[in-house]
Protein backbone atom coordinates (compact mmCIF):
# COMPACT_ATOMS: atom_id res chain seq x y z
CA UNK A 1 0.00 0.00 0.00
CA UNK A 2 1.43 3.42 -0.98
CA UNK A 3 0.89 7.08 0.02
CA UNK A 4 0.43 9.10 -3.36
CA UNK A 5 1.12 12.81 -3.32
CA UNK A 6 -0.91 14.90 -6.01
CA UNK A 7 -0.84 18.46 -6.77
CA UNK A 8 -2.42 21.53 -8.72
CA UNK A 9 -2.51 25.28 -8.19
CA UNK A 10 -5.87 24.74 -7.53
CA UNK A 11 -9.14 22.05 -7.13
CA UNK A 12 -8.88 21.33 -11.25
CA UNK A 13 -6.89 18.87 -10.21
CA UNK A 14 -9.04 17.06 -8.80
CA UNK A 15 -10.50 15.66 -12.05
CA UNK A 16 -6.98 13.50 -11.92
CA UNK A 17 -7.19 12.76 -8.56
CA UNK A 18 -10.79 11.44 -8.86
CA UNK A 19 -10.20 8.79 -11.52
CA UNK A 20 -6.26 8.01 -9.79
CA UNK A 21 -8.49 7.38 -6.58
CA UNK A 22 -10.84 4.83 -8.87
CA UNK A 23 -8.14 2.86 -10.33
CA UNK A 24 -5.61 2.43 -7.94
CA UNK A 25 -8.28 1.86 -4.78
CA UNK A 26 -6.19 -0.04 -2.64
CA UNK A 27 -3.84 3.08 -1.96
CA UNK A 28 -4.14 5.84 0.12
CA UNK A 29 -3.78 9.98 -1.42
CA UNK A 30 -2.97 13.18 -0.23
CA UNK A 31 -3.90 15.86 -2.67
CA UNK A 32 -2.55 19.45 -2.23
CA UNK A 33 -4.54 22.70 -4.00
CA UNK A 34 -2.70 25.98 -4.12
CA UNK A 35 -5.54 28.03 -3.55
CA UNK A 36 -3.97 30.92 -2.25
CA UNK A 37 -1.73 31.48 -5.39
CA UNK A 38 -4.22 29.99 -7.94
CA UNK A 39 -3.83 29.98 -11.35
CA UNK A 40 -0.43 29.02 -11.65
CA UNK A 41 -1.43 29.17 -16.10
CA UNK A 42 -0.57 32.83 -16.18
CA UNK A 43 2.49 33.11 -14.51
CA UNK A 44 6.12 32.91 -15.46
CA UNK A 45 8.38 29.90 -16.07
CA UNK A 46 10.41 30.98 -12.75
CA UNK A 47 7.24 31.63 -10.25
CA UNK A 48 5.74 28.77 -11.27
CA UNK A 49 8.91 25.87 -11.03
CA UNK A 50 9.69 27.69 -7.25
CA UNK A 51 5.76 27.41 -6.19
CA UNK A 52 5.83 23.67 -7.46
CA UNK A 53 8.93 22.75 -5.59
CA UNK A 54 7.04 24.43 -2.30
CA UNK A 55 4.04 22.36 -2.72
CA UNK A 56 6.47 19.20 -3.42
CA UNK A 57 8.63 20.23 -0.29
CA UNK A 58 5.50 20.01 1.56
CA UNK A 59 4.30 16.81 -0.01
CA UNK A 60 7.83 15.43 0.54
CA UNK A 61 7.36 15.81 4.43
CA UNK A 62 4.22 13.64 4.39
CA UNK A 63 6.51 10.68 2.91
CA UNK A 64 4.47 10.06 -0.10
CA UNK A 65 6.06 7.53 -2.19
CA UNK A 66 5.04 9.02 -5.44
CA UNK A 67 3.97 12.45 -6.93
CA UNK A 68 1.63 13.10 -9.40
CA UNK A 69 2.09 16.77 -10.86
CA UNK A 70 -1.42 17.42 -12.02
CA UNK A 71 -1.29 20.16 -12.93
CA UNK A 72 -0.18 20.82 -17.00
CA UNK A 73 1.22 24.70 -16.00
CA UNK A 74 3.53 22.77 -13.61
CA UNK A 75 4.30 19.76 -15.90
CA UNK A 76 5.33 21.84 -18.45
CA UNK A 77 8.09 23.46 -15.81
CA UNK A 78 8.96 19.97 -13.87
CA UNK A 79 10.09 17.98 -16.41
CA UNK A 80 12.20 15.35 -13.76
CA UNK A 81 11.69 12.18 -13.63
CA UNK A 82 12.88 11.93 -9.58
CA UNK A 83 13.01 14.41 -6.86
CA UNK A 84 14.64 13.69 -3.88
CA UNK A 85 14.26 10.02 -4.53
CA UNK A 86 10.70 10.84 -5.10
CA UNK A 87 9.40 9.35 -8.59
CA UNK A 88 7.58 12.35 -10.11
CA UNK A 89 4.71 11.65 -12.75
CA UNK A 90 3.74 14.65 -15.04
CA UNK A 91 0.56 14.74 -17.01
CA UNK A 92 2.38 15.77 -20.30
CA UNK A 93 4.67 12.76 -21.43
CA UNK A 94 1.27 10.77 -21.31
CA UNK A 95 -1.27 12.47 -22.61
CA UNK A 96 1.07 13.18 -25.67
CA UNK A 97 1.60 9.33 -26.05
CA UNK A 98 -2.01 8.64 -25.83
CA UNK A 99 -2.61 11.68 -28.43
CA UNK A 100 -0.82 9.95 -30.68
CA UNK A 101 -1.82 6.70 -30.68
CA UNK A 102 -5.56 8.45 -31.03
CA UNK A 103 -4.74 10.12 -33.91
CA UNK A 104 -5.24 8.83 -37.06
CA UNK A 105 -3.75 12.03 -39.64
CA UNK A 106 -0.93 13.14 -37.09
CA UNK A 107 -2.45 16.42 -36.92
CA UNK A 108 -3.10 17.18 -33.13
CA UNK A 109 -4.65 20.26 -30.73
CA UNK A 110 -3.55 21.02 -27.93
CA UNK A 111 -6.01 23.48 -25.93
CA UNK A 112 -3.72 24.78 -22.16
CA UNK A 113 -3.21 27.51 -20.40
CA UNK A 114 -0.75 30.31 -21.54
CA UNK A 115 2.23 29.10 -19.41
CA UNK A 116 1.72 25.23 -20.78
CA UNK A 117 1.42 26.42 -24.07
CA UNK A 118 4.45 28.94 -24.54
CA UNK A 119 6.44 26.40 -23.09
CA UNK A 120 5.85 24.56 -26.11
CA UNK A 121 6.55 21.44 -24.47
CA UNK A 122 3.28 18.96 -26.02
CA UNK A 123 4.67 19.58 -29.89
CA UNK A 124 8.24 18.63 -28.17
CA UNK A 125 6.76 15.70 -26.86
CA UNK A 126 5.01 14.31 -29.34
CA UNK A 127 7.09 15.59 -32.52
CA UNK A 128 10.08 13.03 -30.71
CA UNK A 129 7.93 10.62 -30.77
CA UNK A 130 6.43 11.04 -34.45
CA UNK A 131 8.51 13.55 -36.29
CA UNK A 132 6.11 13.41 -38.87
CA UNK A 133 3.00 14.70 -36.60
CA UNK A 134 1.52 18.56 -36.56
CA UNK A 135 0.85 19.99 -33.27
CA UNK A 136 -1.69 23.31 -33.38
CA UNK A 137 -1.67 24.92 -30.09
CA UNK A 138 -4.01 27.43 -28.13
CA UNK A 139 -4.12 28.92 -25.37
CA UNK A 140 -7.27 29.22 -22.83
CA UNK A 141 -7.11 31.93 -20.15
CA UNK A 142 -10.69 32.37 -19.78
CA UNK A 143 -11.26 28.26 -19.19
CA UNK A 144 -9.98 28.23 -15.81
CA UNK A 145 -11.83 30.74 -14.54
CA UNK A 146 -15.17 29.95 -16.00
CA UNK A 147 -14.77 26.16 -14.18
CA UNK A 148 -14.25 28.32 -11.06
CA UNK A 149 -17.47 30.09 -11.60
CA UNK A 150 -18.37 26.41 -12.38
CA UNK A 151 -20.73 27.87 -15.30
CA UNK A 152 -20.31 25.25 -17.46
CA UNK A 153 -23.30 24.25 -19.48
CA UNK A 154 -24.49 27.58 -20.30
CA UNK A 155 -24.23 29.60 -23.13
CA UNK A 156 -21.60 31.81 -22.21
CA UNK A 157 -19.19 28.50 -21.54
CA UNK A 158 -20.50 27.52 -25.32
CA UNK A 159 -19.28 31.12 -26.82
CA UNK A 160 -15.80 31.25 -25.04
CA UNK A 161 -15.16 27.21 -26.25
CA UNK A 162 -16.45 28.29 -29.44
CA UNK A 163 -14.16 31.28 -29.99
CA UNK A 164 -11.03 28.98 -28.65
CA UNK A 165 -11.20 26.24 -30.48
CA UNK A 166 -12.50 27.48 -34.08
CA UNK A 167 -8.57 28.37 -35.06
CA UNK A 168 -7.41 24.44 -33.98
CA UNK A 169 -10.93 23.36 -36.05
CA UNK A 170 -9.38 25.05 -39.46
CA UNK A 171 -5.96 23.42 -39.12
CA UNK A 172 -8.39 20.04 -39.44
CA UNK A 173 -7.08 17.93 -36.28
CA UNK A 174 -8.33 14.69 -35.69
CA UNK A 175 -7.61 14.95 -31.81
CA UNK A 176 -7.07 17.44 -29.13
CA UNK A 177 -5.32 17.25 -25.89
CA UNK A 178 -7.36 18.62 -23.16
CA UNK A 179 -3.84 20.34 -21.57
CA UNK A 180 -5.54 21.68 -18.28
CA UNK A 181 -6.95 19.38 -15.30
CA UNK A 182 -10.32 21.88 -15.39
CA UNK A 183 -10.64 21.51 -19.16
CA UNK A 184 -12.22 18.24 -18.87
CA UNK A 185 -15.10 19.93 -16.84
CA UNK A 186 -16.15 21.87 -19.73
CA UNK A 187 -15.67 19.04 -22.01
CA UNK A 188 -18.77 18.48 -23.51
CA UNK A 189 -18.97 22.02 -24.55
CA UNK A 190 -15.25 21.78 -26.36
CA UNK A 191 -17.15 18.43 -28.10
CA UNK A 192 -19.89 19.97 -29.20
CA UNK A 193 -17.45 23.07 -30.48
CA UNK A 194 -15.02 20.38 -32.27
CA UNK A 195 -18.02 17.80 -34.05
CA UNK A 196 -18.12 14.38 -32.97
CA UNK A 197 -15.40 13.25 -35.20
CA UNK A 198 -12.52 14.52 -32.95
CA UNK A 199 -11.14 12.54 -30.24
CA UNK A 200 -10.51 14.69 -26.57
CA UNK A 201 -7.30 12.98 -24.92
CA UNK A 202 -7.72 13.54 -21.11
CA UNK A 203 -4.69 13.70 -19.06
CA UNK A 204 -6.21 11.67 -16.04
CA UNK A 205 -6.79 8.69 -18.29
CA UNK A 206 -3.50 9.27 -19.77
CA UNK A 207 -1.30 9.23 -16.53
CA UNK A 208 -3.22 6.14 -15.14
CA UNK A 209 -2.17 4.02 -17.93
CA UNK A 210 1.51 5.69 -16.80
CA UNK A 211 1.00 4.64 -12.83
CA UNK A 212 -0.47 1.32 -13.43
CA UNK A 213 3.30 0.37 -14.79
CA UNK A 214 4.49 1.04 -11.21
CA UNK A 215 1.32 0.66 -8.88
CA UNK A 216 -1.11 -2.01 -8.53
CA UNK A 217 -4.86 -1.30 -8.37
CA UNK A 218 -5.20 -3.77 -5.73
CA UNK A 219 -8.56 -4.63 -3.50
CA UNK A 220 -10.76 -1.71 -2.40
CA UNK A 221 -9.66 -1.01 0.89
CA UNK A 222 -12.39 1.12 3.07
CA UNK A 223 -10.41 2.01 5.51
CA UNK A 224 -7.83 4.09 3.19
CA UNK A 225 -7.33 7.97 3.42
CA UNK A 226 -7.49 10.47 0.77
CA UNK A 227 -6.92 13.89 2.47
CA UNK A 228 -7.48 17.20 0.54
CA UNK A 229 -4.79 20.12 1.99
CA UNK A 230 -5.99 23.69 0.47
CA UNK A 231 -3.32 26.86 0.78
CA UNK A 232 -6.40 29.07 1.26
CA UNK A 233 -9.38 28.53 3.37
CA UNK A 234 -12.17 30.22 0.65
CA UNK A 235 -15.45 28.13 1.45
CA UNK A 236 -16.32 28.74 -2.40
CA UNK A 237 -12.96 26.74 -3.64
CA UNK A 238 -13.52 23.96 -0.24
CA UNK A 239 -16.99 23.27 -1.55
CA UNK A 240 -16.13 23.03 -5.82
CA UNK A 241 -13.63 20.92 -4.22
CA UNK A 242 -16.03 18.10 -2.73
CA UNK A 243 -18.26 18.73 -5.66
CA UNK A 244 -15.61 18.06 -8.38
CA UNK A 245 -14.62 14.58 -6.39
CA UNK A 246 -17.92 12.85 -5.24
CA UNK A 247 -19.51 10.62 -5.58
CA UNK A 248 -16.00 9.71 -3.60
CA UNK A 249 -15.27 11.46 -0.11
CA UNK A 250 -12.10 13.01 1.50
CA UNK A 251 -11.00 12.10 4.52
CA UNK A 252 -10.06 15.26 5.88
CA UNK A 253 -9.57 18.50 4.72
CA UNK A 254 -7.22 20.95 5.96
CA UNK A 255 -5.85 24.54 5.60
CA UNK A 256 -1.84 24.46 4.90
CA UNK A 257 0.55 27.39 5.02
CA UNK A 258 4.05 26.48 2.60
CA UNK A 259 5.88 29.46 3.35
CA UNK B 1 7.66 66.47 -3.16
CA UNK B 2 6.63 63.00 -1.97
CA UNK B 3 7.30 59.66 -2.70
CA UNK B 4 3.46 57.99 -3.11
CA UNK B 5 3.42 53.95 -3.25
CA UNK B 6 0.08 52.28 -5.08
CA UNK B 7 -0.79 48.61 -4.98
CA UNK B 8 -2.87 46.10 -6.29
CA UNK B 9 -2.82 42.23 -6.94
CA UNK B 10 -2.20 43.02 -10.48
CA UNK B 11 -1.97 45.39 -13.33
CA UNK B 12 -5.67 46.72 -12.66
CA UNK B 13 -4.77 48.81 -10.37
CA UNK B 14 -3.02 51.02 -12.91
CA UNK B 15 -6.31 52.91 -13.50
CA UNK B 16 -6.14 54.20 -10.62
CA UNK B 17 -1.99 54.84 -10.55
CA UNK B 18 -3.11 56.72 -13.98
CA UNK B 19 -5.47 58.94 -12.35
CA UNK B 20 -3.06 59.88 -9.58
CA UNK B 21 0.02 60.47 -11.68
CA UNK B 22 -2.04 62.68 -14.11
CA UNK B 23 -3.35 64.61 -10.79
CA UNK B 24 -0.37 64.72 -8.45
CA UNK B 25 2.17 65.78 -11.15
CA UNK B 26 4.72 66.84 -8.99
CA UNK B 27 4.94 63.61 -7.02
CA UNK B 28 7.13 60.12 -7.69
CA UNK B 29 4.90 56.92 -7.49
CA UNK B 30 6.19 53.37 -7.31
CA UNK B 31 3.49 51.12 -8.28
CA UNK B 32 4.25 47.31 -6.87
CA UNK B 33 1.58 44.73 -8.71
CA UNK B 34 1.48 41.17 -7.20
CA UNK B 35 1.27 39.20 -10.05
CA UNK B 36 2.76 36.37 -8.66
CA UNK B 37 -0.36 35.86 -6.77
CA UNK B 38 -2.64 37.41 -8.96
CA UNK B 39 -5.71 37.26 -8.72
CA UNK B 40 -6.69 38.69 -4.69
CA UNK B 41 -10.19 38.69 -5.19
CA UNK B 42 -10.88 34.93 -5.27
CA UNK B 43 -8.93 34.37 -1.93
CA UNK B 44 -10.22 34.36 1.44
CA UNK B 45 -9.53 37.62 3.93
CA UNK B 46 -6.89 35.65 5.78
CA UNK B 47 -4.40 35.00 2.54
CA UNK B 48 -5.51 38.45 1.18
CA UNK B 49 -4.49 40.25 4.28
CA UNK B 50 -0.88 38.31 4.78
CA UNK B 51 -0.40 39.33 0.75
CA UNK B 52 -1.19 42.91 1.22
CA UNK B 53 0.64 43.09 4.28
CA UNK B 54 4.39 41.59 2.42
CA UNK B 55 3.43 44.41 -0.32
CA UNK B 56 3.30 47.19 2.26
CA UNK B 57 6.34 45.95 3.49
CA UNK B 58 8.57 46.03 0.67
CA UNK B 59 6.86 49.40 -0.01
CA UNK B 60 7.97 50.54 3.34
CA UNK B 61 11.43 49.71 2.63
CA UNK B 62 11.45 51.97 -0.20
CA UNK B 63 10.30 54.98 2.09
CA UNK B 64 7.06 55.68 0.96
CA UNK B 65 5.12 59.02 2.12
CA UNK B 66 1.80 57.12 1.75
CA UNK B 67 0.64 54.05 0.44
CA UNK B 68 -2.47 54.05 -1.52
CA UNK B 69 -4.08 50.49 -2.00
CA UNK B 70 -5.22 50.54 -4.99
CA UNK B 71 -7.44 46.96 -4.99
CA UNK B 72 -10.95 46.53 -3.52
CA UNK B 73 -10.43 43.05 -2.08
CA UNK B 74 -6.98 44.38 -0.26
CA UNK B 75 -9.09 47.24 0.93
CA UNK B 76 -11.82 45.47 2.12
CA UNK B 77 -9.08 43.67 4.28
CA UNK B 78 -6.81 46.53 5.54
CA UNK B 79 -8.94 49.19 7.09
CA UNK B 80 -6.29 50.62 9.44
CA UNK B 81 -5.49 54.37 8.00
CA UNK B 82 -2.28 54.23 9.14
CA UNK B 83 0.91 51.51 9.05
CA UNK B 84 4.16 51.85 10.56
CA UNK B 85 3.43 55.68 10.59
CA UNK B 86 2.53 55.97 6.61
CA UNK B 87 -0.62 57.04 5.93
CA UNK B 88 -2.77 54.68 3.96
CA UNK B 89 -5.72 55.10 1.65
CA UNK B 90 -8.12 52.34 0.41
CA UNK B 91 -10.58 52.79 -2.47
CA UNK B 92 -13.22 52.05 -0.51
CA UNK B 93 -13.94 54.83 1.56
CA UNK B 94 -14.00 58.05 -1.28
CA UNK B 95 -15.81 55.04 -3.54
CA UNK B 96 -18.83 55.29 -0.54
CA UNK B 97 -18.90 58.73 0.19
CA UNK B 98 -18.47 59.80 -4.22
CA UNK B 99 -21.67 57.30 -4.73
CA UNK B 100 -23.70 58.36 -1.78
CA UNK B 101 -23.21 62.06 -3.29
CA UNK B 102 -24.13 60.67 -7.09
CA UNK B 103 -27.21 58.81 -5.68
CA UNK B 104 -30.79 60.45 -5.72
CA UNK B 105 -32.63 57.38 -4.50
CA UNK B 106 -29.88 56.47 -2.37
CA UNK B 107 -30.48 52.63 -3.98
CA UNK B 108 -27.10 51.66 -4.80
CA UNK B 109 -25.22 48.58 -6.98
CA UNK B 110 -21.68 47.31 -6.13
CA UNK B 111 -19.89 44.72 -8.36
CA UNK B 112 -17.24 43.92 -7.06
CA UNK B 113 -15.03 40.31 -6.77
CA UNK B 114 -15.97 37.74 -4.34
CA UNK B 115 -13.72 38.62 -1.83
CA UNK B 116 -15.05 42.60 -1.88
CA UNK B 117 -18.56 41.52 -1.65
CA UNK B 118 -18.57 38.47 1.07
CA UNK B 119 -16.73 41.31 3.39
CA UNK B 120 -19.88 43.88 2.77
CA UNK B 121 -17.80 46.58 3.64
CA UNK B 122 -19.40 49.01 0.53
CA UNK B 123 -22.40 48.27 2.57
CA UNK B 124 -21.09 48.86 6.08
CA UNK B 125 -19.80 52.02 4.90
CA UNK B 126 -22.40 53.24 3.00
CA UNK B 127 -25.35 52.93 5.70
CA UNK B 128 -23.10 54.22 8.22
CA UNK B 129 -22.89 57.48 6.11
CA UNK B 130 -26.93 57.41 4.92
CA UNK B 131 -28.90 55.06 7.57
CA UNK B 132 -31.55 54.93 5.02
CA UNK B 133 -29.84 53.75 2.14
CA UNK B 134 -30.13 50.23 0.28
CA UNK B 135 -27.34 48.83 -1.14
CA UNK B 136 -26.93 45.56 -3.48
CA UNK B 137 -23.82 44.18 -4.38
CA UNK B 138 -22.82 41.19 -7.10
CA UNK B 139 -19.70 39.61 -7.42
CA UNK B 140 -18.15 39.67 -10.59
CA UNK B 141 -15.07 37.13 -10.86
CA UNK B 142 -15.00 36.66 -14.55
CA UNK B 143 -14.68 40.53 -15.10
CA UNK B 144 -10.86 40.32 -13.81
CA UNK B 145 -9.54 37.44 -16.72
CA UNK B 146 -12.10 39.39 -19.35
CA UNK B 147 -9.67 42.25 -18.63
CA UNK B 148 -6.51 40.57 -18.09
CA UNK B 149 -7.49 38.75 -21.12
CA UNK B 150 -8.46 42.48 -22.72
CA UNK B 151 -11.62 40.85 -24.45
CA UNK B 152 -13.18 44.45 -23.76
CA UNK B 153 -15.39 45.75 -26.59
CA UNK B 154 -15.87 42.54 -27.25
CA UNK B 155 -19.64 40.26 -27.69
CA UNK B 156 -18.16 37.87 -24.92
CA UNK B 157 -17.67 40.83 -22.86
CA UNK B 158 -21.25 42.15 -23.16
CA UNK B 159 -22.78 39.06 -22.88
CA UNK B 160 -20.78 38.22 -19.23
CA UNK B 161 -21.57 42.05 -18.22
CA UNK B 162 -25.36 41.76 -18.42
CA UNK B 163 -25.49 38.24 -17.12
CA UNK B 164 -23.65 39.87 -13.55
CA UNK B 165 -25.40 43.31 -13.68
CA UNK B 166 -29.14 41.96 -14.74
CA UNK B 167 -30.38 41.59 -11.04
CA UNK B 168 -28.96 45.02 -9.98
CA UNK B 169 -31.24 46.37 -12.92
CA UNK B 170 -34.05 44.97 -10.92
CA UNK B 171 -33.28 46.60 -7.91
CA UNK B 172 -33.98 49.75 -9.73
CA UNK B 173 -30.36 51.49 -8.37
CA UNK B 174 -29.57 54.98 -9.87
CA UNK B 175 -25.85 54.85 -9.09
CA UNK B 176 -23.11 51.59 -9.33
CA UNK B 177 -19.33 51.72 -7.76
CA UNK B 178 -17.30 49.83 -9.98
CA UNK B 179 -15.87 47.79 -6.45
CA UNK B 180 -12.82 46.77 -8.35
CA UNK B 181 -9.95 48.36 -10.37
CA UNK B 182 -10.14 46.32 -13.17
CA UNK B 183 -13.59 47.26 -13.54
CA UNK B 184 -13.31 50.61 -15.40
CA UNK B 185 -11.55 49.36 -18.16
CA UNK B 186 -15.26 47.47 -18.96
CA UNK B 187 -16.96 50.30 -18.22
CA UNK B 188 -18.47 50.78 -21.49
CA UNK B 189 -19.66 47.41 -21.84
CA UNK B 190 -21.38 47.97 -18.07
CA UNK B 191 -22.77 51.50 -18.84
CA UNK B 192 -24.34 49.75 -22.03
CA UNK B 193 -26.05 47.22 -19.92
CA UNK B 194 -27.31 49.52 -17.19
CA UNK B 195 -28.89 52.46 -19.45
CA UNK B 196 -27.44 55.94 -19.61
CA UNK B 197 -29.85 56.72 -16.17
CA UNK B 198 -27.11 54.95 -14.47
CA UNK B 199 -24.04 56.99 -13.38
CA UNK B 200 -20.83 54.79 -12.58
CA UNK B 201 -18.63 55.73 -9.50
CA UNK B 202 -14.88 54.89 -10.38
CA UNK B 203 -12.01 54.26 -7.45
CA UNK B 204 -9.53 56.47 -9.20
CA UNK B 205 -11.62 59.60 -9.15
CA UNK B 206 -12.49 59.36 -5.83
CA UNK B 207 -9.50 58.54 -4.34
CA UNK B 208 -7.89 61.67 -5.79
CA UNK B 209 -11.07 63.49 -4.38
CA UNK B 210 -9.76 62.16 -0.97
CA UNK B 211 -5.69 62.68 -1.77
CA UNK B 212 -5.98 65.77 -2.32
CA UNK B 213 -6.46 67.48 1.20
CA UNK B 214 -3.15 65.89 2.30
CA UNK B 215 -0.93 66.49 -1.06
CA UNK B 216 -0.65 69.67 -3.47
CA UNK B 217 -1.16 68.37 -7.55
CA UNK B 218 1.97 70.85 -7.91
CA UNK B 219 3.16 71.74 -11.31
CA UNK B 220 4.56 69.44 -13.54
CA UNK B 221 8.17 67.42 -13.22
CA UNK B 222 9.64 66.63 -16.06
CA UNK B 223 12.51 64.60 -14.21
CA UNK B 224 10.09 62.26 -11.61
CA UNK B 225 9.94 58.77 -11.86
CA UNK B 226 7.18 56.55 -11.87
CA UNK B 227 8.60 52.65 -10.89
CA UNK B 228 6.56 49.84 -12.06
CA UNK B 229 7.29 46.61 -9.81
CA UNK B 230 5.78 43.36 -10.63
CA UNK B 231 6.56 40.22 -8.58
CA UNK B 232 6.28 37.79 -11.75
CA UNK B 233 7.74 38.66 -15.10
CA UNK B 234 5.64 37.46 -17.51
CA UNK B 235 5.90 39.10 -20.81
CA UNK B 236 1.69 39.75 -21.30
CA UNK B 237 1.72 41.15 -18.08
CA UNK B 238 3.61 43.50 -18.31
CA UNK B 239 3.38 44.40 -21.81
CA UNK B 240 -0.26 44.92 -20.66
CA UNK B 241 0.56 47.11 -17.69
CA UNK B 242 2.21 49.53 -20.09
CA UNK B 243 -0.61 49.66 -22.01
CA UNK B 244 -3.19 50.52 -19.74
CA UNK B 245 -0.64 53.44 -18.91
CA UNK B 246 -0.49 55.11 -22.01
CA UNK B 247 -0.19 57.55 -22.76
CA UNK B 248 2.17 57.78 -19.35
CA UNK B 249 4.88 56.27 -19.47
CA UNK B 250 6.85 54.00 -16.47
CA UNK B 251 10.49 54.99 -15.88
CA UNK B 252 11.86 51.80 -15.24
CA UNK B 253 10.53 48.48 -14.52
CA UNK B 254 11.68 45.63 -12.19
CA UNK B 255 10.94 42.24 -11.16
CA UNK B 256 10.74 41.63 -7.17
CA UNK B 257 10.38 38.71 -4.78
CA UNK B 258 8.61 39.31 -1.60
CA UNK B 259 9.57 36.17 0.15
Amino acid sequence: MALIGVFDSGVGGITVLKTLAQQFQIHDFIYLGDTARLPYGSKSPLTIRKYSKQVMENLASRKVDAIVIACNSASSQITEKKWKHIPLFNVIDPGARTALEASLTKKIGVLGTRATVNSGIYAEKIKALEPSSQVFSQSCPLFVPLVEEAWIDDPVANLIVYRYVQPLIQHQIDTVILGCTHYPLLSSAIQKALGNGVKLVDSAHAICDEMRKDFSAGNENKNRKIQLLLTDSSPHSQAWAEEIFLPLKFTSIEVVDLI
